[in-house]
């Protein structure tokens, strides 16, 4: 390892700084848990503050799991009181049954806790043996290209999300520690560190020693594999990009479904598929499906008949197909029986939304709504019958499915606007004539788009 | 590990032929070191010999580095003479100074010992624990997806090289010793593989097994990952291929460069230009260039004026600039000064072919070539001029190759076509009015192949 002078510390965090675009007006919450780690990038952060101008504030989690938390939280409270710094300290429960492990909960429980932090960035400590230890671990416990990858240094926040920096991640360990101690740092020792009942801890200290033992460079060189990593999950994602644009197609009437053609979905190789449908899935917030089952239901999608709607599950997500559509949705989480409106521009419907957007002229009549006696978000029920044109009769809800090639596994989740008993709107399906709004009358405009998922097929 | 049933084993290497589609008529050479590996290998191809119909022979490549050699060269022409098969044995010359050590000279001279061998399909004994192994090595020696894909079950030959067939490549080595010892085979053991002087042998002896320790499934976790990084990599291959039909420009005329547009190359992102520069690098057989190299090239693609030629060396080949063309070529062997023609179809011209493509009506006058006193093709020289119409002056070839856009510093390297002190044909510009074939004569088209370049953009 090249030693680095000491003034190229606060050099290489302020490259990252400027890569997010962090500047006055920011606000970067750095992660403290009062470790060596978190407390150089505390004094970075603190040493960076004048010239980039954003607001530094401090935030603790104290997982309960160690005699001396106690300890550390307090260490935390005099370093950020001596600064200056807002500290908030967050107090949480670890699930001890966790089936990933103890160290797998802890994680879990203060990355939740960390998000609730009022900031636009949340600063980490992690550097290039963490991002060492962390490819290697993934590989390990099995992981394909967007794993391996690993931390990024920034990775963009969204939906109310703060960002996160991690702006050491090009640093060594030892790189850390000698800045530390040529500052005069003090620091608290995470005994657990020092054990080796954590998996990650025996990977540190039993298997990269080793590594490095053979590979005097394996640190810094597995770093570079991730960036590699990294570099190629961007480019994979414009692939799938590319190939949804080819098979576009427009999103199911009234729902935002985002669904692909099904004759040049098929068309693509096995490879662009599975490429394909993480990257829809990951755009939805979906969690990452296996590749047995993946690689199964596109088995099965290839060979069936498009007459028949296809439902595949993917974990906790479905892939399905009908008649010359592709697309994916969450498994079906239970529906509300019966939900009472009462005048929310939001109403919860199983995993998705319904909203009820104000309009002029379009929609549902609003004064029918508002002097109604009961309106409820409800299933279809039997028998449903509804005219969509005032000249025309009432048809069957079967009919009018299949001719928006609505799947029958489908039909029982339409969400049905009932007011007063009637049928006002279904949707995928349209506005009964009866409730339809008059021109240039108050309108809401329902609309149902699945939780999480955007209209357009950008990954969020 | 699943034990697998001993039958499992023939049906799994009967897969991998299967997907390779070997067949009746392929000739599969099976290396044969004498090992484990190699030996199980050899039985099982002969024990699927009948059912696929292919053609079985053998080969050993005696590296001369052990005292034992020869008696791993006597037990490999036993085994192949008791069942009747062919058995080639190749004697080399380790390079004991190589750069990359012992190991690494010993499996270049054996996979150049095996290229000679005459055969379709070459098959190697590799398993899912060398899998493992490989992909360790590579990302502890530093490598991006394509190197961390690792070895391939099947690998397809071409331009006169056999394919290679890993048929045990899903198998654990376990697995592989239990098959030889049910089956009562004999074997001999590599004295090496017990020792830890090799640093591969030091990481399958020390950092393997604490890596199992740590997670029991490693190795088979480990391949898994190198068949997704290997799927990544064929997907990376495809988006070049869309971007560089995107950039797609017309082969330099006369000579079969690949160039592409460059304003299209510019628009795309960083990651999409070193991607579709890889990728054209290696359907040009090139060696892989660094990610330093190729960032710096970049940058300077990207910074200069399109008016002055770019030449900006990739190790052994360079990426070129020009108006609005970008292109890959090889950096510049030296060119012969003065070649005479006696009549062949291909001549070398530095690294690239000048070929004479027999025509009729179209290039050249052959007549006039064949009695020629002296026919050479040599640089241009100075001061050369071209009547490239029988009805207009001769002009300085500078002038024409200004307006063929071919750059300063490839004017040197234009192959010229002198016959009797004349010059016929210069590369990249056309064929003088005095030399070109009459309607309906014999000619001869002369064309200039980058050497190794195919015309088209495709992978070789």
């Amino acid at each position: 390892m090249k030693p680095l002078p000491v003034d190229a510390l606060p050099e290489s965090a302020a490259a990252v700084l400027a890569a997010a675009g962090v500047g006055a007006g920011s606000r970067v919450c750095c992660a403290l848990s009062g470790g060596a780690d978190s407390v150089v990038l505390f004094e970075l952060l603190r040493r960076l503050q004048p010239r980039f101008g954003f607001g530094l504030l401090a935030a603790h989690v104290d997982h309960g799991l160690s005699p001396n938390a106690p300890a550390w939280a307090r260490a935390c409270v005099e370093r950020c009181a001596a600064a200056g710094v807002p500290l908030q300290i967050f107090r949480v429960e670890v699930d001890r049954a966790h089936a990933d492990g103890l160290e797998a909960a802890a994680r879990a429980a203060r990355h939740a806790a960390l998000a609730q932090a009022d900031c636009d960035w949340l600063a980490f400590g992690h550097h290039q043996d963490d991002q060492a230890e962390t490819l290697l671990f993934r590989l390990l416990r099995g992981t394909g290209v967007r794993g391996a990858a690993a931390m990024r240094a920034v990775e963009p926040g969204g939906a109310g999300r703060p960002g996160r920096l991690r702006p050491l991640l090009g640093l060594r360990r030892a790189q850390i520690l000698g800045w530390a101690g040529a500052h005069g740092l003090a620091w608290e020792e995470d005994e657990s560190n020092a054990e080796l009942r954590f998996t990650r801890n025996a990977l540190r200290h039993r298997l990269l020693p080793v590594a490095e033992d053979l590979f005097p460079a394996a640190v810094p060189t597995l770093a570079r594999a991730a960036a590699h990593f990294a570099e190629a999950d961007v480019l994979l994602g414009e692939l799938a990009a590319i190939d949804a644009a080819a098979c576009g197609a427009p999103a199911l009437r009234g729902a935002h479904l985002v669904a692909l053609r099904r004759a040049g979905f098929l068309a693509l190789s096995a490879a662009r598929q599975v490429n394909l449908l993480r990257w829809l899935l990951r755009a939805s917030a979906a969690p990452s499906p296996g590749s047995v089952p993946l690689g199964e239901a596109l088995r099965q999608l290839r060979a069936c008949d498009p007459a028949h709607p296809l439902r595949l599950p993917l974990g906790a997500w479905a892939c399905c197909a009908y008649r010359d559509r592709v697309w994916v949705e969450p498994a079906q989480p239970a529906l509300p029986q019966g939900l009472r409106w009462r005048g929310e521009a939001v109403m919860r419907w199983g995993g998705d939304e319904v909203r009820l957007v104000a309009s002029i002229g379009e929609g549902l009549a609003r004064d029918r709504l508002e002097r109604a006696a009961e309106v409820r978000l409800a299933p279809r029920g039997e028998g449903l019958r509804l005219r969509l044109h005032p000249a025309r009769p009432r048809r069957e809800l079967r009919k009018l499915c299949q001719e928006a090639a609505i799947p029958a596994w489908l039909r029982d989740r339409l969400p049905v606007l009932w007011v007063d008993g009637e049928p006002a709107w279904v949707g995928g399906i349209g506005v009964a004539a009866e409730f339809a709004c008059a021109p240039r009358a108050p309108g809401l405009v329902p609309e149902w788009r699945p939780g999480g998922m955007p209209a357009s097929t950008s990954p969020g």
